[in-house]
C-alpha cells in the first residue's frame, strides 16, 4: 500500500483524503450523561424537539392580559378603563375567558387566556377596585410569546457530532433530555524523545526538557470531548516505540505520537506507520508552517487512526488543532460546520509565503489583531494569545491595515 | 442592615458594592488535580518558574552546530567547508568543543555545543565524508533557542484564579507541576416557579415548562471550574422557599436561585434575602437590559453570597454571564484582567436606550456582527450566537457600521 503515500499536501487535501480512505463517519461507542454534565462533550444523537416551545401562548411580562384593541390611543392623558375578572394562576390553564372590556391578571410566563392577545406591563397600569386603568396602549400579540414560535415540535435543536456546552443545556432541558447521549472516542498519545523527561522529575538533567506536548495535547482533547490516556515517554528505539505504538493501537480509536521532531525518529515513525496495512501510511508531510513534519496511518478494517506530530510545542498545537481534531470530528459526522472564525486588520507585517499554509498566535486589542512571531520551540508562545491568525497557500506577506482571518481558541 | 440595600444600581457598581461590603478576596478550599485534568479548572496559588526556559542553548532544527563566522557569505555557488567532528547526542551535554571551522551534527532540541553559536539546517549542507558543504550562511544566534529566552527563573508564569486550558498545561508541565492546586469552591442552585416542572418529566401540564435556567447555570459554572450542586424545584411558597435557601446556605459557598420572575416571587425572595445578616441584602436591581430583577445578599461573616436571578433563560443567563460569574471570580483574587473583549463593525441598527447597559445576543461573520434580536424568553437565542454584544449606559442607538463591543461565549 505504500503507493498510496501522499508527500506534502496541503492541511485540506489531507483531511479529504484521509476522509475518503477511512470511508468516514465511523460509529462510536455511546455514553450516557447527566445533563448537567454536557459541557465539553460531543452529541451522540440528533435532537429533535418534542413539542413546540412555549407550548402555550406565554405572557413575557407582570401585568395584565387584555384584548389589545381595548387599549387604542391610551395613553397617561388617557387612559383607557378595562374591568379585570380575575388572575391568572401559574402552572394551570386560566379557567376564565377575556371579553371586551375586561383584563386579568398575568405573571411572567402565565398562559395567556381565551380572548385576549396583548399583555399591558403592569408599569403602564393603576388598579382601582376591580378596575385597571392602562395608560399605555399594546397592540395584538404585544408583550406575548406565541404557542411554536421558538421552537416547533420536530424541529432539529442540536446536529449529531455537536460540542456541547451551557447553552445546548438549554435546548436540552427543553427537550426533556435528563441524560443526553455522547461520544466515547479514546485516544491514546504517546511522547517520544532522549531529551524528553516526565513532568514528575523535580531534577532535569542538563541537555533534558520536561514533557510538555502530551499534556497539552491531553487537555485540549479532553476539553473537545474525547477521552485521552497518556502513555508516557518512550525512548528514541524502534523496537520500544513499536511496542508502545501497538499496545495503544489496540487500546484507543486515535493514537498521536509526539515529539519525534529529530530526522532519526521521524524516520522511525514513518517505517513504522508504514507496517500498518489497510491502507496504513497515508500522509507524510503537511504544506502547513509550522507543522510540516506530520504523519497520518490509519485502519480502514479496524476503524483506527495514527497520527505522528512534530516535537516543537507550537508546531505540535497547530497541527493538533488544525488537523487532528477536525480529523476525530470528521469521524464522528463528516457534514458539521467548521467552527467559525473572525476576520480583524492586521496591526503590523507578516511575512507569509505562498504555498505553504501559516499559522501565528495572535492577540485581539479592540478591533485589531498582532501576530505574536515567536521561535517555535515556545512553550508559552499560546498562553498569552487570543489565537491563531492563518494565512492560506495563497496569501503572501500582509501588510499592516490588512485583513486577516483568526481562528479564536 | 436594610438601610444598606442600593436599589437599581450599575453592573460595575454592584460588583464594586459587593466586594466591598463582603472584604473580597477570600480564602477558599483547595483542591488538587493531575495535571492531565487542569482544563477549566481555576488555579489557585501562583505559579512561577523554577528553571530557566529553555535550560539551556537549544537547537530549532536538525543541522550542524557551527560558528555562524564561518559560514559568512556562503551560498549554493560558494559553500563554505567545515569538518564534522562529531555527533551531539539527545538529552545530554556534548563532549566536544567546536573551534573554527568546525561543525557537529545536531539535532532539534539538541544542547549547542561549546564553542557553536548558531546552527545551519540540514537542507541547506550536503555532506562528503568527514567534511560538511555548507550552501547558506548563518548569523550568529540562528536557529538557536537562547537559555532562559522563553521564560527566566522566577518569572510568573500564571496568576491565582486564572481558568486554565490545555495552553496552560504546556507552562505547568515546564515548571514540574504534575499535580495542580485548584480552586474548590461550591456553588448551590434552586429552580423557583409553580410553573417549573423537572426535565424528567415525560408529559408537561399545559401552563407548565420545563426547569431550563438551572441547568444552562450548572453548566456554565461547571465550565468555569465551580462545583454546582442542583437543588431542584421549589414551589411559590415562602416557608419552603426559606428552608431550601438555608439548606443551599449551610452547604455551598453561593447560591443562585432562579425562576422567581413573577412580582410575587421576586417579593419573597427579597424578603427572605433581607433575613440574612452582615450585611444580608445589598442590591436590589441592576440597571442591566436583560436582567434587572437581580438580588444580591450576602455575608462576610460567613463568607457567603447569594443571588437572586431573573426567570427569563435569557434575562438569566446576561446576569449569571456578566455578574454572578465575575463576582464568583473577584470573591478569588480582586485583581485579575477582566476576559478580552473585541470589536465590531454592527451590521445592522441596534435601539439603545442610555441609563441601561444593554445585553444583545449577537453572531460574528468576518469582520460583522449580527445583533440577534429575540423576545427575552428564548431558550434558542443564545445557542446559535457566538456573544453578546454590549452597550454601556452611556450608547444609545448604534447604526449600521459602527464598531460596537463584542463578549465571545
Amino acid at each position: 500500500m505504500a503507493g498510496l503515500v501522499r508527500e506534502v499536501i496541503t492541511r485540506e487535501e489531507a483531511i479529504h483524503f484521509v476522509m475518503e480512505n477511512l470511508a468516514y463517519p465511523w460509529d462510536h461507542l455511546i455514553d450516557e450523561v447527566p445533563l448537567e454534565m454536557i459541557h465539553g462533550r460531543i452529541l451522540a444523537k440528533p435532537v429533535y424537539s418534542p413539542e413546540d416551545h412555549p407550548p402555550f401562548d406565554r405572557s413575557l411580562r407582570d401585568g395584565f392580559a387584555v384584548i389589545g384593541n381595548d387599549t387604542k390611543g391610551s395613553s397617561h392623558s388617557a387612559p383607557s378603563f378595562l374591568e379585570v375578572i380575575g388572575e391568572v394562576p401559574m402552572g394551570r390553564v386560566p379557567e376564565l375567558t377575556i371579553s371586551s372590556s375586561q383584563a386579568a391578571v398575568i405573571h411572567t410566563g402565565g398562559m395567556v387566556p381565551p380572548g385576549a392577545d396583548a399583555v399591558v406591563m403592569v408599569e403602564d397600569t393603576v388598579v382601582a377596585g376591580r378596575w385597571v386603568e392602562v395608560r399605555k396602549s399594546v397592540q395584538s400579540g404585544e408583550n406575548i410569546i406565541h404557542k411554536g414560535e421558538e421552537i416547533r415540535k420536530g424541529q432539529l435543536l442540536l446536529e449529531k457530532g455537536f460540542l456541547m456546552d451551557f447553552r445546548s443545556a438549554g435546548v436540552l432541558a427543553h427537550a426533556g433530555m435528563s441524560k443526553v447521549p455522547v461520544i466515547s472516542l479514546q485516544v491514546g498519545v504517546i511522547s517520544t524523545g532522549d531529551e524528553i523527561v516526565p513532568v514528575s522529575k523535580d531534577v532535569v538533567h542538563p541537555g533534558c526538557v520536561r514533557d510538555v506536548n502530551s499534556w497539552m495535547i491531553q487537555n485540549l482533547l479532553t476539553s473537545r470531548g474525547f477521552h485521552c490516556f497518556n502513555y508516557g515517554i518512550v525512548q528514541d528505539n524502534k523496537k520500544e516505540l513499536r511496542e508502545k505504538l501497538h499496545e495503544a493501537y489496540e487500546e484507543n480509536d486515535a493514537v498521536i505520537l509526539t515529539g519525534g521532531s529529530s530526522v532519526s525518529v521521524r524516520d522511525f515513525c514513518s517505517e513504522l506507520f508504514e507496517e500498518f496495512s489497510s491502507p496504513g501510511l497515508m500522509v507524510r508531510g503537511i504544506s502547513i508552517k509550522p507543522g510540516k513534519p506530520t504523519l497520518i496511518a490509519g485502519s480502514l478494517e479496524d476503524h483506527k487512526v495514527l497520527f505522528g506530530l512534530p516535537g516543537h510545542p507550537l508546531s505540535c498545537m497547530v497541527v493538533a488543532l488544525n488537523l487532528v481534531l477536525p480529523l476525530l470530528v470528521k469521524s464522528i459526522a463528516i457534514d458539521l460546520p467548521a467552527p467559525a472564525t473572525f476576520s480583524f486588520p492586521c496591526t503590523g507585517d507578516i511575512f507569509g509565503r505562498t504555498g505553504v499554509e501559516e499559522y501565528i498566535p495572535c492577540r485581539i486589542v479592540g478591533n485589531g489583531v498582532f501576530p505574536m512571531m515567536a521561535k517555535s520551540g515556545y512553550i508559552s508562545a499560546l498562553n498569552d494569545t487570543d489565537g491563531f491568525i492563518r494565512l492560506t497557500e495563497n496569501q503572501e506577506t500582509m501588510r499592516k491595515g490588512d485583513m486577516v482571518e483568526v481562528i479564536p481558541w
